[in-house]
């Protein structure tokens, strides 16, 4: 079978490279025939010198130029709905209805659509006009942006099509995507929509690009060329680490999305009023997609009360009940195992689960750990390491001081949620609790579940570190996403002949 | 002599440390009395574990308080205006008039003001409100953030007085100022009104506080501390980038401003009709302040031409009849010296300067060096050496494609600016060479130097690495100055009672 080809200047061209790889379907384990380069330098190079040529071209066209190629993208995208759809199921195991052909796929055409919006408005870069002075300013374009997209979902955060890509392009970018390799030909297929977009739009050959892979010396000496502004990184910590301290070492912007546990606590006013419906909510949050959220509740802070165990008993039996659809892929179902194996050696008790399900792909039985505060205050490091599926450590206290000192010894999440009573039962330990959670969180909950992440113009997806690389920005909500791919650039003294359109007076 | 005590948890505190320094009177070298201490990890800790507890006091108060002490604070500079601005030009030559007493100061108190401007009405935040979804998000306060101020505002970026200071206070957060210890008595005199302020203002004691200087090892152990939130620096180019790998490694906001030599591209047309003016203009913005700005003219590039040679004679006349106060310090000194050596050891020629002034403490003769654009541009990160003083840096070029070729082998700048002819002749220059310099600096000048950085809303005092650390933020320019010091919080699902005021329906 003939190996895929890659997007490079506006042409799907041959690899340079013999390497190639093979995607497997998470649901059985098989291997797909359909091959894909493992791109080397000369690939790599082709695709920035194209990047570049075509950011000298539209880096001063008009924001309407940018919301008429994203608009066209999301037509296509959804006149190829069902193609798209399904292969993201077979490549992702995730199921194909409601969660990828009616929730994430609209999802994305909606992204899409918004951040054409807000290319056309042109608010979201800022413009400041100080008469007076003759300074104006506004936030513009910054440069061919790279985008990795992650594992757990193939179309609203891929590299071709979600919302880092929809971002860097309404700011005015051109984008080179890099694929997550788990789901290449859901990939391949957004990537001929977007470049037929593209044409259609009379966009230039290099606008928008793709690779499947690289080695990581080659993603580092991408992200550190000079012909690369700014990354987008969504996936795990430790190749984020390794995106981070090449671009940081280069001074260039790096967004990612690295890493959270998304702490619930559940104060003991609410656990004495509803309890019950904790039950059901937070199973179902926690096993959602098989747990592979980035905003998963995977650390549940409970509260001091004999009701507790027998709570913890129920819940228990539901997650024994429960099947979950497969892991996306074998990595990471031993990832999940390694940190359930870690969390056990460490002194968590294993409620249920724990162990691959037989005979079903990447499978794993829902899992739950218990531990106590004490043991949890007395290492928090190691009782933060995530694991990434469907599963979630519940921690025990005796006094709700415990509950505020585990806050205190949280690292930056991309959520916090806190469950209270809405008669005053819980308002004393909500006024201690909640400045301590506020900072460590990007996104405040009360009440309700992390899971969810809506597409609003108020949402932050975003944290301190290491949730993120930095606390100010968010990769979820329009406008606010597309500042992060801009730079600021003032205009002092010049004439309104000289300025772009939004700065004239 | 008693050694000066520094300003740890709201009071004057004698320093753990027993090392002390003394600072120099640059105009004639002579060492001041005055002591200062080197504080050590203890006093250090003792400031941070303050500057947590006045952290988790304010950081829900309103705008409005922030605003409260920042205009009182403003206030008590003016009332002691003349003798601080006496010190400050004790402490580093710089002309006591017009420049720090009717320039800086009043600079610095209307930015004080303007902070407490942005503070009361809070747009700064950029508050997005959804009521569909229920979520609500703004940029509020990050946590405590130490300033790292530089030797060449003594008022206007000093760490206790500045633009960083006043942006991380009206954001809401604590301060910790490092004084530069080229200027610590001017510093101290502005902690007294500050720390007076802040008890006038009923400010928690570790609100604002102060140490004169500490060894590089417990800088970076400071700005690694978990109890520093976001770091401002303004200064050298090596310590900035030591700062920034702290910084970076803990994954927290570091914002820098570190070098940059703001090149002035001259163009053809308007050298033809207008050189004579420009040999003013250009010697009055590289030699104010004995050139020790960092928005300083320091490469100049000329048009290819006949006349260019003469004009260059005639500049080098008006450089070596003048005479400049003396710089900063000896390092200063040193520094521009040794710039200026390199510069020639790589072949650049020496016009005229490039020594000591015998006698006037650290001055050195204002310096005009001079080179082509082959030679730039065989090595253009050699002839972007910074010499940070009272000198510049010509370049000749024999045609305009050189001019370009000159702007895309440019390093990020602060500034760049391009002299341009208002009838036609320059236009075809103008629209190749503004789009590649454009992306290089944060603030683009037409016919108009440099030097200047109005405090103004429309503002871009920052630019592309290496010149600051994010080309998305100013360091100069309320409200945007302020997002730096500010984490992105989102609200979902959280009652009416228990949102911030400024995101209540």
């Amino acid at each position: 079978m003939a190996t895929a080809k890659i997007l490079i200047h506006g042409e799907w061209v041959e690899s340079d490279s013999n390497e190639t790889f093979q995607a497997v379907n998470p649901a059985t384990g098989e291997i797909f025939d359909r091959q894909y380069p493992l791109s080397n330098w000369t690939d790599l190079d082709a695709a920035l010198k194209a990047a570049q040529a075509a950011d000298e071209i539209v880096r001063d066209w008009p924001g309407e130029r940018f919301a008429q190629f994203l608009q066209a993208y999301a037509d296509l995208i959804e006149a190829n709905a069902d193609e798209i759809a399904a292969m993201a199921h077979q490549e992702t195991a995730l199921p194909l209805t409601p969660r990828l052909r009616d929730g994430e796929l609209p999802r994305t055409t909606g992204q899409l659509r918004q951040a054409a919006q807000a290319a056309l408005s042109g608010e979201w870069a800022l413009p400041v006009i100080d008469e007076e002075n003759n300074i104006r300013s506004m936030h513009r374009s910054i440069g061919p942006v790279i985008v990795f997209g992650p594992n757990n979902f193939p179309l609203a955060f891929n590299g071709i099509s979600g919302g880092d890509f929809a971002a860097a392009i309404a700011a005015g970018n051109p984008a080179i995507a890099k694929g997550h390799p788990s789901h290449p030909e859901t990939t391949r297929l957004l990537a001929e929509a977007a470049l037929q977009a593209a044409q259609e739009t009379n966009f230039p050959p290099g606008f928008v690009q793709l690779v499947y892979r690289m080695s990581g010396e080659d993603g580092i000496k991408t992200i550190k060329d000079p012909r690369i502004a700014a990354v987008g990184y969504t996936g795990a910590l430790g190749a984020g680490l390794k995106v981070k301290a090449a671009a940081d070492e280069a001074g260039k912007p790096a967004y990612l999305e690295l890493s959270s546990i998304n702490p619930v606590f559940v104060l003991p006013g609410y656990f004495s009023e509803k309890s019950d419906d904790l039950l059901d909510e937070f199973t179902g949050s926690c096993l959602m997609g098989s747990g592979q959220f980035c905003t998963n509740p995977g650390l549940v802070i409970l509260p001091p009360g004999d009701n507790v165990s027998g709570w913890i008993g129920k819940l228990q039996e539901k997650f024994s009940a429960s099947s979950c659809g497969a892991l996306l892929s074998e990595s990471v179902r031993d990832n999940f195992l390694a940190s359930v194996k870690f969390l056990t050696e460490q002194g968590a008790e294993l409620l249920t689960g724990g162990k691959a399900q037989q005979g079903e792909g990447f499978a794993v039985q829902s899992t739950l750990l218990t531990c106590s505060a004490e043991q949890f205050l007395k290492a928090p490091e190691t009782f933060q390491r995530e694991a990434f599926g469907n599963g979630s450590l519940l921690v025990t206290t005796s006094d709700t001081d415990q509950m505020i000192q585990i806050a205190r010894a949280l690292e930056g999440q991309l959520t916090g949620t806190i469950y209270l009573s809405e008669n005053d039962d819980d308002a004393a330990v909500y006024s201690k609790l909640e400045p301590v959670l506020r900072r460590k969180v990007g996104r405040l909950l009360n009440n309700k579940m992390p899971t969810g992440v809506a597409v609003s113009p108020a949402m932050n997806h975003g944290g301190p570190y290491p949730a993120t690389g930095h606390p100010g920005f968010t990769s979820v909500g329009i406008p606010a996403s597309m500042r992060r791919f801009s730079m600021l650039q003032s205009y002092d003294n010049i004439p309104q002949q000289r300025l772009p359109a939004a700065l004239k007076s």
